[in-house]
């Protein structure tokens, strides 16, 4: 059994204490790396996150932005950074366009009359009262769709069936999700009423991946939805018998109000530079088919958890950690940009930062977007991390989307790579539910965060956080 | 590569012409082994139950026992049959009440509100306009629920939620099921408004389990429907905070006409007592929410694939060989029943059968209900069978649904154990799709029915179908 955390703490805060000032190059001190590595094992151990991610799923459930579920998400985020002794809860405003789901029904009307499971991508417009009828033309993959002939496509559906590939990394996921964000555009330009995808997703179940689509105001706007990769297989089944296949769809999703919800945030806070801070977190919001187990309540719960763990065992951080629970994700980054521009000012104070937004984990590799000078802290990191598994990445982290626009401004950036091989199984549909959570990789993942925290509140020079090298970085990115 | 099939069969009808005559105890002859080892080996290597059961999945699909899909099949069943080159084609009526299913939501209205993934069971009525509102009581499984006091359940919503666990022969479905088809009355009995039972299932997927209930008209009807496993799992974590936890059930099924449906029948005619036969088969008939892929198109699509195997080889059985696709199994054993009955004065004819409906396979073990004096027959078999992993096993055979009405009245009947281990994660829910199936897993289990197929209907003497040991054995076990 493990030494009652309660009394390593209590010898820890003794030895902070007596830690000499750190010369302007200074590594890590052997103390502080004892520290992060107790840090490690004991978070790994047991933590809150899993509590934490149940009673997120189970308490308030599907909290797409701009529903109901969304305003109870936020009150339970309050409520629960409080619950768990952050020093300071606060919440800004984020304001979108909200969309509302509806009816969404598919079947084939000929030549083999049977149903097909459907769900309306995120942002699509309905079909006409009574739905869609018409014939179904399949492409391989978007490119295909956009060197059709134009006006190929008048009068009927376009299908795009690409598969995806599963990968630790996800990295099949932008060449896949690619019609499903502009498929509908490509399509409408061709004079299609309709688009259909296959699931941006790497399951064989009848689920349904959701997830945002485009229009461009320039293009006859169609409605666009991702059939399950069992119902593509069936249409593609179907197609190869040569006949046409004439299909009837019916979405009834619609654009609702502007809608105001709030980045949730919670901080501990730091005992030296309480102004700067190390900001984690992941999304709030989820889509609505699922109770955002994955996509993004482990985020939340496990850099939630990260910094309670610290706090819990009086490990109290030099520098503050912010916990951003970021407000619509899904439907366009609004959280992460809305933040962006709130603190437009004082970027400078983001001493370092990483999202959580790729499932439960494990965590597998260290990344980092820090100036050349620091790398040797990052090594350091990474040495306390291995032995939870965790490699060595490169230098050119662009991890998490709601850090995109600070990331672009020149802020200092980790990623903590979360393990995505079954990511892609559940992201996005009805099965992204807290019974998917293995206990086991949640805690790793927070014992990662927690180390990397408290390493990164407390290391001994900055990482160059909108310093001339990220920030000429991050310009030159943008030309 | 193996020698062209034509050759081989050429050879192999030489052979069997210059075969002697059997003496009254005989065993299989070497020469007959022989053949069934090259059946085996051949039909392991190809043959035309993928093909078939992609047809049925794709051209029909679903085909509820009343449904339009169950004319389709009733259609497809009787064209594939003739296309597949059987001797003899027909069809023989089956009339039973119809039910159909029409809208089913759920959602829990406090403390923590969301919607919740339920399906009707087969059979169940519909709740009042505007669905029913009430308060949920949970039990562990259905004897907890007898269990309770009378008149405790008075306006509430009975929960049954007991977990099945994964075994290759399926044996906690039994226990497991006990809920669904009795819930409704056992919850009737004590006042509840409705039944909500966890789904019959080994998955965790949010797709619910739908199956047969029944109702007692001596205890008031109520409402019955399965949750997801994910849902009946939410609804247990939400329970576990000890607040009342109020539903809003909403389920508009309801009984159809009469309907009159086939047992679809093709038959490989004997070369030497052609009156004689052996019945192997499946189902036609599937639930609503799949394609029924592995429940029960994989039964009927391995059987029909066996036989043609056979007689597309030049490989004609002394005794019919005859593949009955019943009707209407799921909602009552319909088609078996019928079977049953329309052939009761000739039921000695019945010199061996065998069903498969238990999912794709491959097949672990050969049971059967033999005459003692037949056991030696039964033990070739096995050996012959054996190197496609098949053990042996008892002769208490009872395998087979559609069977059940005929092994009661003592037909020689064998087992075909096919592995469940999965099947239950796919049984009665929209994930019985044809994109389950693994052709070698198939492949093995026609190779299977083959083997033994021909082998039954080529068998030296009887297996004591109708004789006296069977007959009296199924009348002892009726006492």
């Amino acid at each position: 059994m493990r030494t009652p955390i309660s009394v390593v703490a209590a010898g820890l805060a003794a030895l902070l204490t007596a830690v000499p000032t750190f010369a302007a190059d200074a590594l890590y001190s052997e103390r502080e790396l004892q520290t992060a590595a107790w840090i490690r094992d004991a978070a790994a151990d047991g933590n809150k996150a899993y509590a934490i991610l149940e009673s997120l799923t189970t308490e308030v459930g599907p909290r797409m932005a701009g529903s109901e579920g969304d305003a109870r998400a936020v009150a339970w985020a309050e409520a629960k950074f409080k619950e768990l002794g952050f020093d300071k809860v606060w919440k800004e405003p984020v304001s979108f366009p909200s969309w509302q789901r509806g009816v969404e029904r598919a079947e084939v009307l000929a030549p083999f009359p049977q149903h097909l499971v459907v769900t309306a991508l995120g942002g699509s417009i309905a079909t006409a009262d009574g739905g869609l009828q018409a014939e179904v033309v399949a492409f391989d993959n978007l490119d295909a769709l956009k060197a059709a002939a134009p006006e190929t496509l008048a009068g009927k559906i376009a299908f795009v069936n690409k598969p995806m590939r599963a990968f630790r990394d996800g990295h099949d996921y932008g060449p896949t999700v690619a019609a499903r964000g502009a498929g509908a555009v490509e399509a409408g330009k061709k004079g299609a009423v309709g688009l259909l995808i296959r699931s941006v997703g790497t399951d064989s179940d009848r689920l349904p991946h959701t997830g945002l689509m485009r229009y461009d105001d320039k293009v006859n706007k169609i409605p666009a939805a991702a059939l399950s990769v069992p119902d593509a297989d069936l249409l593609a089944n179907m197609l190869k018998r040569g006949q046409p296949v004439k299909l009837k769809l019916e979405i009834g999703a619609k654009a609702g109000p502007t809608y105001t919800s709030y980045n949730v945030i919670g901080e501990i806070s730091g005992t030296e530079k309480s102004s700067d801070y190390v900001l984690i977190g992941g999304h709030l919001d989820s889509w609505d088919l699922g109770t955002g187990a994955i996509d993004d309540g482990a985020g939340c719960a496990m850099t939630m958890a990260a910094a309670e763990f610290l706090n819990r065992n009086g490990l109290k951080p030099k520098r503050s950690i912010r916990v951003v629970l970021f407000a619509n994700e899904e439907q366009g980054l609004f959280g992460g940009n809305q933040y962006h521009d709130a603190h437009v000012k004082e970027l400078k104070n983001v001493h370092a930062a990483a999202e959580a937004d790729f499932g439960q984990g494990p965590v597998y590799r260290l990344d980092s977007h820090v100036k050349p000078q620091a790398l040797p802290l990052v090594k350091q990191m990474q040495q306390v991390l291995a032995p939870l598994g965790i490699e060595a990445g490169g230098n050119d982290n662009s991890d998490g989307p709601d850090l995109r626009a600070m990331n672009m401004a020149g802020i200092a950036s980790f990623g903590l790579a979360l393990d995505g091989i079954d990511y892609f199984d559940l992201h996005h549909t009805p099965n992204d539910t807290f019974d998917k959570i293995e206990q086991a990789r949640l805690n790793q993942s927070v014992a990662a965060f927690a180390t990397w925290a408290w390493l990164a509140a407390n290391s001994p020079t900055d990482f160059g956080s909108m310093g001339d090298y990220l920030v000429g970085k991050a310009k030159a990115a943008q030309h």
